[in-house]
């Protein structure tokens, strides 16, 4: 048996991502991100530029994982929001941060240049660590399990480099792919018998559509190889069988 | 003023998105389709294959929005529990539903080729009305708010369309996009001014970085075309006096 293993939350915080106007890559970077440190990310949620909803998502997040990772609303517009609603779920006042001014003032030199808006970007909730920003400085922050990141992938992609020295990963859980050339009906009785009798692996079963014929790519995930081993052979003898007895049914690839 | 809008929420089910391997695109499908009709989509959710979670979010969001729609997790494999979570969350039986069960005898005619696992997919609360599947034949469902669609894209994109006429859209979001040559902390204080002189309006601003460059979409949004119409001008003044106004400043591309 392993030790529990930390647990992550995505807020994903836009408008634009829930009008569908703009897609979000950064919650499936932050996935795989996880899986790799042994991270296991519980939950996406996405919600609107809207204070309280950000703020009671948070709170729901926040007490329910180890961490929480939020993308976006943290630039210099009147919709970038979120700094204000993670100052109102942890009680605490916003304020300039002095680091943060002296971080956009080495990059912004003269008064005009640094804007009003975006001073704005050094509004960080008392309390909280800045996170670096090595793509347009404007840096993100940490305060408790929640780390705030940037919604542009790039710069949220830099910033989660930046966080993960203060993560505590877990044992990684090790997965391998079968591909197994029948539709997910053929297999899925056999298949749950191999599940229930290898509880230390998890086999998710992804059926794959292609002209009209389906296959399916059988995932067996588990923190211990040798039942990860163990399961696997059990798998493919099982797709062995199949291929064998079921030679000849029309139905193979039909889902 | 316009009618309060129907709103949505989306609940996608299944490890495989919050591990990382597979990356969601249903819910952005699904977010262009409500905006196309009128309906606000509040928020998306993605949870593990664990019925506990998928019953929590499903009573969550199906209290908070006029409809919800969920993908993934009605295969016939043992990690398809999404039509007992459902049950669950209404407190209704599951059986195995007359016309699924003929929809699945059309196509699989013999015994051997409707095997128990298939057999599986015709297992629907009791009191769900079925979602034709022109693509794989196997029936997603509704019931109460709730729209229970298949995930393998090219199915879910098809019951969509098949759940189309049992949704009543509200007034659809107009929208206009201003592409602005400036990064947000440029414009964002002028931005914020234009927001508050218009409040019949949505203005979402967007950064786009290219190479080290930064530029702005603004997303103007609306369900009073009239409204729109007066913000959009407005946008494009504000654009046209800082390009006069600020020429020559060296940081116009800069975040």
């Amino acid at each position: 048996m392993t030790a529990p293993s930390p647990t992550a939350a995505v807020l994903v915080i836009g408008d634009e991502i829930l009008s569908g106007r703009t897609r979000d890559t950064n919650s499936g970077h932050i996935a795989a991100f996880l899986t790799e440190i042994g991270i296991d990310l519980r939950e996406i949620r996405v919600v609107p530029d809207v204070e309280d909803r950000i703020v009671a998502a948070l709170d729901a997040l926040r007490a329910a994982n180890t961490y929480v990772f939020t993308t976006g609303g943290i630039g210099p517009t009147h919709d970038d929001i979120t700094a204000d609603a993670v100052a109102t779920a942890f009680g605490v006042a916003i304020a300039h941060h002095p680091d943060a001014i002296e971080i956009l003032r080495q990059h912004y030199v003269t008064p005009e240049e640094l804007t009003e808006a975006r001073l704005r970007m050094a509004r960080i909730p008392v309390g909280a660590t800045l996170i670096d920003n090595p793509v347009s400085k404007a840096p993100g922050f940490h305060i408790g399990n929640v780390f705030v990141m940037a919604g542009v992938p790039k710069i949220m992609q830099a910033m989660l480099l930046n966080v993960e020295k203060e993560l505590t990963g877990g044992v990684p859980v090790q997965s391998v792919t079968v591909d197994c050339p029948f539709g997910e009906g053929v297999i899925g009785t056999a298949l749950a018998d191999v599940a229930k009798a290898h509880p230390a692996v998890s086999i998710g079963s992804y059926p794959i559509l292609a002209a009209r014929n389906f296959s399916t790519k059988l995932v067996i995930r588990s923190r211990e190889p040798a039942a990860l081993t163990a399961a696997t052979a059990a798998v493919e003898a099982m797709l062995a069988t199949i291929a064998r007895d079921k030679a000849g049914d029309s139905t193979l690839t039909d889902y």
